[in-house]
């Protein structure tokens, strides 16, 4: 019997109890919050989520998917909303594929009301996991009413506290620890579209809504009450950013300005825009993701990322299932190789990890500023017509990280190749002229045969 | 009257006392050590210091020059030994320009006595500035000895208190700091090669010695005793590491198949081996340097960079230098704008400080292994060639770097541009028989002065 501790109860520390649970352990998790069920849910600082494959094969795996899928609400595509008042609807896939809009809240009253069913998983809370005792494995467990500390021993601790994990702040001080945390310029804020009369969406309920205006953007993601969940992803400083946005009337000439369609359904703009916080974003990076066989990382604790790949929670979730399918693999009798499963967990998962990290940094300026570009749209179009016509040699990126589960280290080699299958491409003259002449379709077809042997998966590793 | 704190007596931390005190000011350090004079100096974990033009600025400066340059030895150039026992020496500089070998201990213990002489400057021993309260400006100050803490109000407070900075570990938990640490594959131990008997040296005194071995390198810097210290950079695990050598037969064979000339010069090799640390070297980087007009970063607190270079004292130095500068550029009547000081000191420097730590990882590759490349050895001799020619129009990297005021970043830009075109003179095949036979004279020339405006100082600023 193993006992395990997991510092946060938040989405990846609930879903993890729940897969070690399937193996000889004894896990206590420890939840510096109050117990989120007995409380009303803070707003104003998460970013809603959207599920993808990668999420959802987890839910399954540990018997929550027939749970979730009633409160997830499919968005086929990008609705984009020009300054003109215009929008278009960009699909995310063209084989009819969605991700889903998901409440934070709900999803991990799911997952932890599911923990506290299981014999083997006690979850504390209001007791913070606040320091490990590298030499000893003892955790320190501040009691955050009382400020009260004890310390306990456990065969394996996992933080899985978040992109300020103090769990990694205890592994930080070790020799050869790599780390890196790095903010971007932008800021997000987020906002609130308010349900019809009847209860009904005020725009296009299942769609993912962007006003990409270049360097910043509104987002709306729907709710199952009928409101839409916004956040304003900002510069902090420089001529358009938040410090510009000092008063009411500042926040709405913004506002008409730039997102002058979304006025009228935001009643508590101007209040909103100032009760609820300025968060900033960041980027965590390290490596190694384990410590001797006492401590792992997982989840935002290991890798917290920016949001605008929607991955954040998809990618702590596949780092579950990847453990979980290690520990199978390095279990018989009963009996679980730890020292392998952790060593090959961190192999597998810290390339991807990292890929990930690269290709949400990179994704900030696809939404924001490249979905309104002509010259981007055409490039889909080509794609489009490329997976179509070639499913096994040719597959978008977007559709590589929501709707598959190649790994993302992969998923990323693989785009820098179909980049410089493009780069050929769009340098020619008058290109979609000629394109939708017919007069391309042999150039395209020839190029792809070229990179096809790029393109296979798992060709490179 | 400005009351400042300074966290560590390092040569930084000592070195910017003895500049601000010539400002309006009340300096207190904190050195969490004892006083270095008092005691007898640690061996086995401090690299030479190669001291070049911008360290040498500073001491004069601050009035030190005439008293370190007795205890300084000049190196010429790279003595290389190669592994059938055969040396070349590679001048550093075309113009006789040397850098010095200075023993860290005794530069430190000069710096530390001038500041003792002046009035507005006390030292603390013993004691740590152990954390910044960033609301209050408070400091904790811990005994050493007793772990007793109290703490103490200054106007500001410079942390120089090196790679692993308790000032910066207070900054770091604010919101919007970019931080990385990141260490290199390879880890270094610190040699001795004794003096002959009458007190001289076993080698040549005037160089710095390096065995290149391609992933590996062992070099040796002069003492004034007669002694050199050595220092192996080895990588911690792999087919040759540090992992492979467990006994001292093990180093012995080591040591006979690599370094075969040091063998009978090292008569305490085997011992200091395994009595000596292992160390590993660390990059470390941050933005911003500066919180709130209260608190600053300095040297490799602010900076920490690999040896590779010799430049981590010369950067350090130079911080001081240009800090000093742009409070002379600030005051009037003895009322300096610290406010504007503190915000032009880091966006003076942060971008010096990641470009020499970009060198300092890149010089690695050129000293364990590029300086025994032909290849390399030729493009030194056609970078000597164009310098003696055209010394306005062409300056080789190093020379910009040791023997030069030039920024980092900017010396950075500019070998970017040396580099491309070398590219382009060494794709030419047979390029060394041609150049040799005095065929490409017109074509490098020509290059040069396609390339010449990108090799302007300041001029992409």
């Amino acid at each position: 019997m193993k006992h395990i501790a997991i510092a946060g109860s938040g989405l990846v520390g609930s879903l993890l109890a729940l897969y070690l649970a399937k193996h000889h352990t004894k896990i206590d998790v420890f939840e510096r919050r109050a117990d989120m069920r007995l409380q009303t849910v803070d707003r104003g600082r998460s970013i809603n989520l959207a599920m993808s494959y990668r999420g959802w094969r987890s839910l399954k795996e540990v018997g929550l998917e027939d749970a979730i899928r009633p409160i997830a609400i499919p968005m086929q595509g990008r609705m984009v909303h020009y300054l003109d008042g215009s929008t278009q609807l960009q699909p995310y896939s063209s084989e009819g594929e969605c991700i889903y809009s998901v409440s934070r809240g709900d999803l991990n009253q799911i997952l932890m009301s599911a923990a506290d069913k299981i014999p083997n998983i006690t979850t504390h809370f209001e007791q913070q996991c606040s320091h490990v005792n590298l030499k000893t494995g003892e955790i320190t467990i501040k009691n955050t009413q009382t400020n009260d500390t004890t310390t306990q021993q456990y065969d394996l601790v996992f933080g899985a506290d978040g992109a300020f994990s103090a769990v990694r702040a205890s592994l930080q001080r070790t020799d050869r620890f790599n780390y890196s945390q790095n903010y971007i310029e932008h800021a997000y804020k987020e906002l609130h579209i308010p349900p019809t009369e009847d209860g009904g969406w005020k725009m296009h309920k299942n769609a993912l809504h962007i006003w990409p205006r270049k360097n910043f953007m509104l987002i709306a993601l729907p709710n199952t009450d009928g409101s839409f969940t916004c956040t304003l992803f900002l510069a902090y400083k420089g001529d358009v950013s938040f410090e510009k946005l000092k008063t009411p009337t500042d926040v709405l000439q913004f506002w008409q300005q730039y997102f002058p369609d979304t006025i009228d359904l935001m009643p508590d703009l101007a209040h909103d825009f100032f009760a609820n916080p300025t968060s900033s974003l960041v980027t965590v990076r390290c490596n190694p993701w384990v410590f001797d066989n006492k401590v792992a990382l997982i989840g935002d604790a290991a890798h917290a990322i920016v949001p605008f790949y929607g991955q954040g929670m998809n990618a702590g979730f596949e780092d579950c299932h990847i453990l979980n399918t290690i520990i199978d693999e390095y279990t018989e009798a009963g009996i679980t190789e730890w020292d392998t499963v952790l060593q090959q967990y961190q192999h597998a998962r810290i390339p991807d990890a990292n890929a990930i990290a690269d290709l949400a940094l990179r994704n900030f300026v696809e939404m924001r500023d490249l979905v309104a570009d002509p010259q981007f749209l055409f490039r889909k179009k080509v794609e489009k017509y490329l997976h179509e016509k070639h499913p096994e040699q040719y597959t978008p990126l977007y559709d590589m990280i929501s709707f598959s589960y190649v790994r993302y280290s992969e998923a990323l080699r693989i785009a820098q190749k179909q980049d410089e299958m493009f780069g050929k491409i769009l340098a020619i003259s008058d290109v979609e002229e000629k394109w939708n002449e017919g007069l391309l379709y042999h150039f395209v077809e020839t190029l792809l045969h070229q990179y096809s042997e790029h393109f296979v998966v798992g060709s490179h590793q």
